[in-house]
């Protein structure tokens, strides 16, 4: 098993690109189904007594689960287990190992360069992916970043590229290899044959009560970042109002299940806890962070958005703060950004005039009633008002607005006068404006000083 | 909702009959199916975080599994929440009510007469209810038994009644009223519009690892025997080597479990609890089984199994132990057994001559090695070599062999010589006979005096 099903069971594909196309092949994969000799409810009853199972019995499950054999309501029976008696760390890596195998995986055999990349358990007004992938691609790494698109409060990497027009993320398994030999950063979605086990897991826990599972979150997010073959992976996990995880305790335990899981396998695994009391940076919306991460880009932007890019970036690229920093500041980044958006389809030109193209009918300013310091912006019911303004999705199927959300919004901390602006809500009607302003007046709290 | 629900969307059935027709109808009722406004994998979340559901909600989930809106991978998650929360006897009520309303009901209108009957949790050679039904008719009460099939080491009373050729456990509901009406007794298998939706859930549990779960297990029980508006019931709750309980304490918990649903819907449920560390009586198997029933029905038999009769009927039959001995003794009991056979398809004369219908190639005698007094008669291992002899199934769809399995087997505290018959052995094959003998040898203990 392991590695060898890959090599053995896949097609070796060849990119041909312009430069040193010998250097490396990118390899694919889809196991061959083959459960047999295993008994499905013998397995969902070990787990359910808290038995830990063997990496052949998770592969034999997920194997079958993935080509059909093994029905939907045997996995979601035993999701249900693995929810109440958990997973130890050779089982989750395993499930990891599984999921990550039962389809396409990139392979860099000469290992030249470090490939690395950064994941965000999601937050509100995140948008460090945009400035990270090309700042750590400028310090010599590989950077093939496979992103997802928002669901619920949380906004999604794919959804605020989408806002540069003509930008393409579904750019498919060559484009990404020649593109990444060439800049060193591939910003895109899942192919079709990337993670399948992950993709049909994840919908059955969603619809079947599982979601909330520390082995089943794990091996889901790393199932899918280790499937790039990464040498280095930072985690960016977030907790508070804002966060999937609601306490610091959850957000640790996720952390440490995933730092032993690359462990497990092999991979340089950097977890790094960041509350998300208040939302990052100044905008939430997806034109409007696109521009906030330009700011950043340039050596600018709000100082917290700012610093958890270089905190994190540190982690992986290898190279020092300072350095990292000169990079952003010297616009090597921002040159990076722009040519990463002409090699996916957009023009580098758009890039001045986002608040332009995405200019929402109704921009209002909401102003403080009082003088005070701020002491919170609570940054889930921030979330919650972008998501009504219709930044974000509140059913997959649905669509996003790139122009509506928020900007110029206080920090805590901050004082300020009566009547100084705390917040910008970009609207498309005259209600999302009121609610918005409602939401916002709720979740921002000005305390006399 | 409640009984409202099978009265208004039920069809009233008057059965046509010889005898005094007019005194009670027959009500059956399909709820119709319409489960809205409630969200599944929220209910999932709910009861997996340990809360109690509403009756309501519990009745959405069930009729709309039933009925094909709720998919199998969402009730085996619930099911598997269940396993590790469990239910309060509110809530196993509300699943019972669901379970039960989801197919045909009989209702008796008049109540002129106690409408009882037995359940058993399964045991090695059980033959209780063959002699129970027709002494509790004999006392005045209405017994209509619907019994289940053997399955694994357990004996199933249908398949034991199948080995008296002709009779016919199929009979409908319209046949079972009048037969009920007549001789207060018929014992058959469930309709197709029997509980459906305790057929659809069992069937589940059996492949999602949810089987062992006492609010799962009381409500398919309770479901189907209340379904036959019952007045009392008693439970037979056996524990041990041959019971599906292992221990008291399960025994223990499933009785009050079963009681407390009683409690709830009004029905008067008393539960014995019996060890089945050896078999009931001394025979094991489908024709000897009835064999040893029949002789029980005369005044005679294994002292365990009248014993064992005599206390459950106590519980149900409203007359007296004595008065009960005597029906048994005085040959009433007997004679509405063969009326039943007569009534349902079979020749009582066939009854005399079951040995000789059913008589297996090999009759093989077992004898003691030494002398001394028997300290086990291990029933599990008995139930095991019964299951291979071929009496029962290993799986559902398999056939049972009516002649085959074991009689004049010692009990426990009897001294036994050296060469005197410990057990005989009915079997198909010479092979079968050795690995009998064997597993006997291996079943019965025989400790020096």
């Amino acid at each position: 098993m392991g590695d060898n099903r890959i090599l053995s069971g896949g097609v070796n594909l060849q990119i041909s690109e312009g430069g040193g196309c010998q250097k490396r092949d990118w390899l694919w994969g889809v196991p061959p189904c083959k459960p047999t000799g295993m008994h499905v409810p013998t397995l969902i009853c070990r787990k359910r007594e808290g038995e830990e199972l063997s990496a052949q019995e998770i592969a034999f499950l997920i194997d079958g689960y993935t080509c059909g054999e093994i029905p939907d309501y045997q996995m979601s029976a035993f999701a249900m287990a693995v929810f109440f008696q958990g997973m130890t760390p050779v089982e989750i890596a395993a499930l990891t190992r599984a999921m990550m195998q039962s389809g396409d995986c990139f392979s860099h055999r000469d290992g030249r360069l470090p490939v690395v990349d950064k994941h965000s358990t999601g937050g509100i007004g995140d948008k460090v992916s945009l400035v990270l992938a090309p700042l750590v691609a400028c310090a010599g790494c590989w950077v093939p970043m496979v992103s997802g698109r928002g669901l619920g409060i949380t906004g999604g990497t794919l959804d605020k590229l989408e806002a540069i027009p003509g930008f393409n993320v579904q750019v498919g398994l060559d484009h990404a290899a020649a593109q990444l030999d060439d800049l060193g950063v591939v910003m895109m979605g899942q192919t079709e044959r990337f993670c399948p086990a992950d993709k049909k897991l994840y919908a059955l826990r969603d619809v079947s009560g599982t979601v909330p599972s520390i082995a089943l979150i794990t091996a889901s997010i790393m199932s899918k970042k280790l499937a790039e073959s990464l040498d280095r992976l930072v985690l960016d996990v977030k907790y508070g109002s804002g966060a999937f995880m609601q306490t610091r305790e959850d957000a640790e335990a996720l952390a440490a299940s995933m730092v032993a899981v690359g462990q497990e396998m092999g991979v340089e695994v950097h977890a790094v806890l960041n509350p998300m009391h208040e939302p990052t940076g100044r905008a939430v919306g997806n034109a409007l962070e696109v521009i906030e991460a330009l700011e950043c880009l340039d050596g600018g932007g709000p100082t917290d958005l700012r610093q958890v890019v270089l905190e994190l970036a540190e982690k992986i690229a290898g190279v020092s703060r300072e350095a990292l920093e000169s990079l952003l500041d010297g616009g090597a980044a921002r040159q990076r950004f722009d040519r990463m958006v002409a090699a996916q389809g957009g023009d580098p030109a758009d890039l001045a005039r986002l608040h332009e193209i995405h200019r929402a009918p109704i921009i209002h300013e909401v102003v403080a009633n009082s003088a005070g310091v701020v002491t919170q912006v609570h940054a889930g019911m921030v979330g919650q008002a972008a998501l009504q303004l219709g930044a974000g999705r509140a059913k997959a199927s649905d669509g996003v607005d790139f122009a509506v959300g928020f900007d110029r919004l206080v920090k805590c901390g901050e004082t300020v006068r009566e009547g100084q602006v705390i917040c910008r809500i970009h609207a498309r009607t005259d209600e999302g404006c009121e609610m918005a302003e409602a939401a916002i007046r709720a979740a921002v709290k000005i305390s006399k000083i």
